[in-house]
Order: C-alpha cells, then sequence, then structure tokens
C-alpha cells in the first residue's frame, strides 16, 4: 500500500469507492458499540467478586486501632487502609487520607476549597482576579471540567515522549504567579500512556513558582496499572523528590482503586505534606464525620497487602492486554503505510491515543458513530473541548469484549481512511 | 425536697457538703463516661449486621435497570434506593438523589456550590458583601459549623414549643434580601426532640422570602426515629407543602440512613424540585461520576422496602427508649423539685435537651468532666459555640450502656445541683 499523500485523484477515488461499500456493510449491521470511556469490562470487576465475602454478619469490624468501623468517625481513614494505598501510592502512611469512592470527587474538593478559602492560608481563589492551571495536552476531560467550572483559566501545555513540555512549564509557573496548578496524570497518562521521565519529574521538583499556593495536581490513577510483566514503566516519587528539593508543600497526589477493586465502590486517596493534610483536616472536619470504614475495611481483607494487589494487577492486564494489542494490531496492519495517523504503544493504563491527520478528528469520530462506534468526542482530550488542530482521538478498548473490540477497531480504521482520503481528494481537486 | 430558691444559706451549704461527699465518691472511681454526641451503640449496629451478607461473590449485582452496580455512573442512585429512601422522606421517587455516606457532606457540599456558583443563576454568595442564616437555637453543632466555615453570619431564632419562633423568622426572610436559608430539623430537632407544627410548616412554605435564592435547609435527619410504637410525632411533608403554596424550589431536604443501618457506611440523599435537582446536576457531574452503588444496593437488598426499615426502626427504638427513660427519670426524680433546670421528654430522636439557671451551663458541663463524664461542649448548640444565657446543654444518652448510663446521669444531675447550689450561695451571701 502506498501512503495517501502520494496517490493520484483516481487511485484515491478508487480506493474510496471500495472503502465506502466495505463501510455500508458493517453500517448496516446496525451495531452498538462504544469506546468511549475507560471502564472495566465486567470480566475484570468479576476478578474482585471476593471483596464480598470478606466481610460479613460474623466478622470482627473493629480497625486495627480498635475502632469499630460500623459507627461515626476517623477523618483519615482506618491505619490499614491508610497503608494499603500508601504503599499502592508509595508515600509514607502517616502522609495520606482515605476518602470515600472517587478520587475525582478529592480534586474537585481541592480545587473547591482552594477557591473558597485559599491554600495554606493565601488569598482565596474567589477574591482573585485571575487564576491559571497549566494543562498538558492532550489530557483528562474531567481534569479540565473541574478548572472550567470554577473559571480557571487553562493553558495548554504540549506533551513530549518524556512530559509535559517543562521548558513552558518552568516558564509559566516559576514567573506567572496567577498560576495556581498543573494537572498532571503521571503514569501511563490519560491519553497517551506516556510515563515522565527521572528528569521531568526532577524538573517539576525544582519548580520555584512565583505563587506560593501554587500546587502540582498529580493524579496518579495508573501507578500499578501496567500491561505487561516484563515492560515496565516506573515513575520517579514526586512528594518525596519535592520534600528533597525544599518545597515538601508543592504536590498533591491523588490515586484511588476504582480500576483495582470496582469503578463505582472503590477507595480514593489523597497523599501530601503534613502542612498541606493539616490545611485540608480543616475543611475535612467540616464537612464530614468520616468517609465509609467498611468499604476501607473490606479492601485491605481482600488485599491483604500491596503485593496482594500487586498480584491482582496481574489479573486485570491478562484481561487488557489482548484488548489493547488487539486494537493496536489494527491500527499497525491497517494504518502504518499510509502516513495518516500516529499513535503511541502503551505499556499500562487505559487509552490509546490516536493522532490523526489534522482537521479530521472530529469527522472521523462522527463517521465511527454513523456506524455505530461511540468514541470519546474529538477534542474532549483539551481545554474546553477544543483541540487546537483537531488531530486527537482517544480510544477506549477496555470495555467491549475482545470480539466487538475486532469490529470496532475495524470502523474506527476505516473512518479514519475515509476521512482522509476526502481530504486529499479535496486538496487534488 | 424545697426549691433551691427557697432555702436559706444554712440549708444551701448544709445541701452542698452532703453532695461534695458524693461527688467526691463517684470522682474516686475514676470513670470515663461518654454522652457527648449522638453516636448509636454496638447493639444498635449489631442490628444491621444481616447488610454485611445480602451481597456475596455469587449475587447478582444489576440494579434494577440492568445497571451494573460495580462500574462507574448513575449520577442519582439505583432506581431501587431512590424508591427506598424517597418513600422514607415521603417525597416522589424522582425528586430525590442518592449521594455517599454523609448528609452532612451533602450539605456542606450545597453551601459550598452556593457559595462559588450560586443557587439557579443567582449571584454566587461569595460575590455578595452579605449572606445571613437563620438559626434555630438550641441547633445542631454541625449546621453551624458550616456556615461558620463560609463566613455567612448567623441569626438566633428562639424555639418555641412547636418549632421556630415563625414571627421572627417571617421577618427576616421575607424583608431582609441577604437572608440566604434556614437551618431546620423539623422532627425530633436536635436537642430539643421538638417536632415543627401543622401550622408551623405550612407558615414555612407560605413564606414570601426577599431573595430569591432564599432555601430551607430541611435536615430531616430523625424522620422515622421513633422512641414509642403509640405516642409519634407527624410532621407535614414540606416539599409539597411548598408546591402547594406556588413555590416549589423554596427548599432543599437531606436525610440519611447513618442512625437507620450504619453511621460510616449508610447512604445519604437529598429531595428537591426538579428545578433544584437539575442545577445541582450541573455541579454533581464535574465532581464525581457517581456513588457508591453497591452499598446502595446492599441498603435496598437488606431493608426491601419502607416497611422493612419501620420494623428496623422499632428494634433501635426498644435499645434507645430505655435509655432514654433512664436519665429522663433521674432527671423527674432528682431535679423537678428544685427548680434548677428544666428538659423536655422527646418522643425521638437522639437527644435530651436540658435548659439550666442562666449561667450554670459551662460550669455544669466542667463539672460532670471532673468526674469523667463526656458532655456536648456548653453553647455547641449556639452558632459560634456562643448561649447568651450560657444554660443549654445536650444530653445525648444513645452510645453508653445502661448501666454507665445510669451512673453518667447520676453524675450530671449531681454536677447541676452543685453547680446551682454555687448560684444561691453567692447570691446569699
Amino acid at each position: 500500500m502506498i501512503p495517501y499523500c502520494e496517490m493520484t485523484l483516481e487511485q484515491l477515488t478508487e480506493e474510496k469507492a471500495s472503502l465506502e461499500k466495505k463501510f455500508a456493510q458493517i453500517k448496516a449491521q446496525n451495531l452498538k458499540l462504544d469506546m468511549s470511556r475507560g471502564k472495566p469490562s465486567a470480566a475484570q470487576l468479576d476478578l474482585a467478586m471476593g471483596m464480598l465475602d470478606v466481610l460479613d454478619a460474623t466478622s470482627n469490624l473493629k480497625s486495627s486501632a480498635g475502632v469499630d468501623c460500623r459507627n461515626y468517625g476517623v477523618l483519615d481513614g482506618i491505619p490499614e487502609a491508610q497503608e494499603l494505598l500508601a504503599d499502592m501510592t508509595e508515600v509514607p502512611a502517616n502522609q495520606i487520607i482515605i476518602y470515600g469512592n472517587s478520587s475525582l470527587n478529592i480534586m474537585f474538593d481541592t480545587v473547591s476549597r482552594s477557591y473558597t478559602h485559599g491554600v495554606m492560608g493565601h488569598t482565596p481563589w474567589c477574591k482573585l482576579d485571575h487564576v491559571k492551571f497549566l494543562c498538558p495536552v492532550p489530557g483528562y476531560d474531567r481534569h479540565f471540567a473541574i478548572t472550567e467550572y470554577f473559571g480557571i483559566e487553562m493553558i495548554n501545555i504540549p506533551m513530549n515522549e518524556d512530559g509535559p513540555d517543562m521548558d513552558l512549564v518552568e516558564q509559566y509557573v516559576n514567573n506567572d504567579p496567577s498560576v495556581k496548578g498543573i494537572w498532571c496524570v503521571p503514569k501511563y497518562s490519560n491519553p497517551q500512556g506516556i510515563t515522565y521521565s527521572d528528569e521531568t519529574v526532577r524538573r517539576f521538583a525544582r519548580l520555584k513558582p512565583a505563587a506560593d499556593d501554587f500546587r502540582i495536581y498529580w493524579d496518579n490513577a495508573y501507578g500499578i496499572h501496567h500491561l505487561y510483566d516484563d515492560k515496565q514503566d516506573h515513575l520517579i516519587e514526586i512528594l518525596m523528590e519535592c520534600k528533597k528539593e525544599g518545597r515538601p508543600d508543592m504536590v498533591y497526589k491523588f490515586c484511588s482503586t476504582s480500576k483495582i477493586s470496582f469503578p463505582g465502590s472503590g477507595v480514593a486517596a489523597m497523599a501530601a505534606s503534613p502542612a498541606n493534610l493539616e490545611d485540608i483536616r480543616r475543611q475535612m472536619k467540616i464537612q464530614t464525620i468520616g468517609h465509609d470504614k467498611l468499604n476501607q475495611l473490606r479492601h485491605v481483607r481482600f488485599f491483604k497487602d500491596i503485593h496482594g494487589m500487586v498480584e491482582h494487577m496481574r489479573k486485570h492486564a491478562d484481561i487488557l492486554r489482548p484488548k489493547f494489542e488487539a486494537v493496536l494490531n489494527v491500527l499497525d496492519n491497517e494504518l502504518s503505510d499510509l502516513q495518516i495517523g500516529s499513535w503511541i504503544r502503551p505499556r499500562g493504563g487505559y487509552f490509546i491515543s490516536f493522532d490523526a491527520l489534522p482537521g479530521c478528528a472530529k469527522a472521523i469520530v462522527a463517521k465511527a458513530k454513523e456506524a455505530g462506534l461511540s468514541m470519546t468526542g474529538a477534542g474532549a482530550t483539551y481545554p474546553y473541548g477544543k483541540d487546537p488542530i483537531d488531530s486527537n482521538i482517544r480510544i477506549a478498548p477496555s470495555f467491549p469484549t475482545p470480539e466487538e473490540l475486532a469490529i470496532a477497531a475495524e470502523i474506527f480504521v476505516l473512518s479514519v481512511k475515509l476521512v482522509s482520503l476526502d481530504k486529499f481528494i479535496e486538496l487534488r481537486q
């Protein structure tokens, strides 16, 4: 196959006619497929069913500290849950607070608290004329939705192979006091699956923010979500790195078991310096009497410790890996030669990021929809839903069955080809 | 026994000496008793242990709508949980949203959202110079803590036997546009156990607020928390009442199963008009992907329906009733004649409210502490922790065992007597 850019108008038109026929056949099947969200599949959820058996009417429901987990109280979470999630996210157990079922909720509350009450005694953001966040792109739409909701100006920072463009990050953070935060998914990033290099993390820790209330929002959502046993990315632990550089308060770290146990009924946590946690507790004690300790206990009794959790993640990987490879193989086989898109082979996480020819992403997603395939909306990986070159598409291969995935990848590739063909035909005419 | 106010100095001094001896004996036992918080006892929590058995590894975990409760999603809660909690709080199932484990958290978020984004399109409170809340007193300290946290000015409204002083409420709400809310615990109120009369509720519904974004914060925390089968209070349903009066949007209603199932692992909910719920969802969908649906399912499978819940509350009553009566009997027997305090016999809820002689509450709580009895801090039932006449004390009889309670009531009564005696002796000298 020769690249589309080298085809004559005749060749392009011929190819299009042949693919349109194929597309029409698929469309006629009235399929309903979904590669839009990073949702674990039923098979993955089945892995944690044992968690529903570890507590029953005969169980000892006291925490290791002797607290009745059924009753009110314990703002920080029970000690054994702190230990489990601290190990999971590689921080000391006294630097983590266990929350409810959603790390997104913690992040929202963190921005909200900064907006209403400020960060560690600094001016509440609602009293400031300008508050800005840096947003490595492509990134996670729900992060961007939070900052947009609070009217925070978002600035795109291009992602490189080793993480965000740190020259640009340093330039903004170290000079502009209205820059109060940066959204990071530092390991197996959403959507590219990129892990920040050692040098990138060290440059983060060496930032000298113009604003004392600048914080790195380090959403370590995929910390132990490897796809392979032998090929794994490693990420330097940011809290320790910031401490070494004399700025222990510069980072908030978020994590959860949503994609480890159950997405709707997991346990989320936030790790930070003692001073940050003290600041956070001042709000928390007004907001709640404590989170669900029985669910914390359930997680500890099921996983036992970090080793149990790592073993459990191998089972997830065994289910996810073939799905990622199925999609990647179709992309490799069908698109490699055509020069109409590029993608990254991630070693973990939940997504494959696809960059189409500029100006084609929206049309590709619409085309796929025509054949019954739902994709994440084009643009969603950018602040305000605006991809400036309309190129990035997030592929979420986790939820469909392998059989559905094979057809879904086929539809996607066809859509990419057809939209790209239109582009070239238009250029030639 | 003659009232202290009628005693001579000699009689007072004699009585004091005799009681001091008694107090010293109890103090020497180095007791550690707690009547400070409305915490269910272990025996009450044991009632719901079956809830840990209703879901296991073999269970069908689909909601009635066919949704896998383990996975992400479902912002409003699963339909069967909506139905159960709607029945519990007497509203239509499509007017309720099911949240996480804490109604306090919902109330906090509601005030926070109004502060950052305003209510249904009105100016966010953070942009206003003055925001005021009415606070019926005595009331719930955690309510007052939320409004204090957001810098909202709190205005004391005296509680009468049939609810808040509605003349005063109408005067404020109907004339002052900076009055944005009122905290209410309308049934078995915290701490007095008062239920708002039909006329009080109707006057609430007939309010004509000067501020369009005024809301009644109707914390129906003890809606089905009766102590007796035969003597039960009835409260008119406020959402319907407001709707009838043409102001369906004027009220937010909160409830939870914290004191029905498990305080740390219950299910909380908010009911409101469709327009209010739509406004709330605009925030919720940014804040979370959904609350813990497995725990919702657990509650539905355990209680089955509102009848099951009502039956369950009878078992709670059987445990709580003797405790309330134990304390009330000690108060009746020991204090009735002395004219040094008054109290209300509640028919439900979690508290007994005691009004000491003006200027005595702090000293009584301190005295009780001396003998090892923790009480809710005097003043806690008032905004800013300031009881203007230092009189009200909240008694929480639910947590101690009946044996502990007998001693605790004894210590309390002794403390009331001793502090009151000092007062009269001082007056006589």
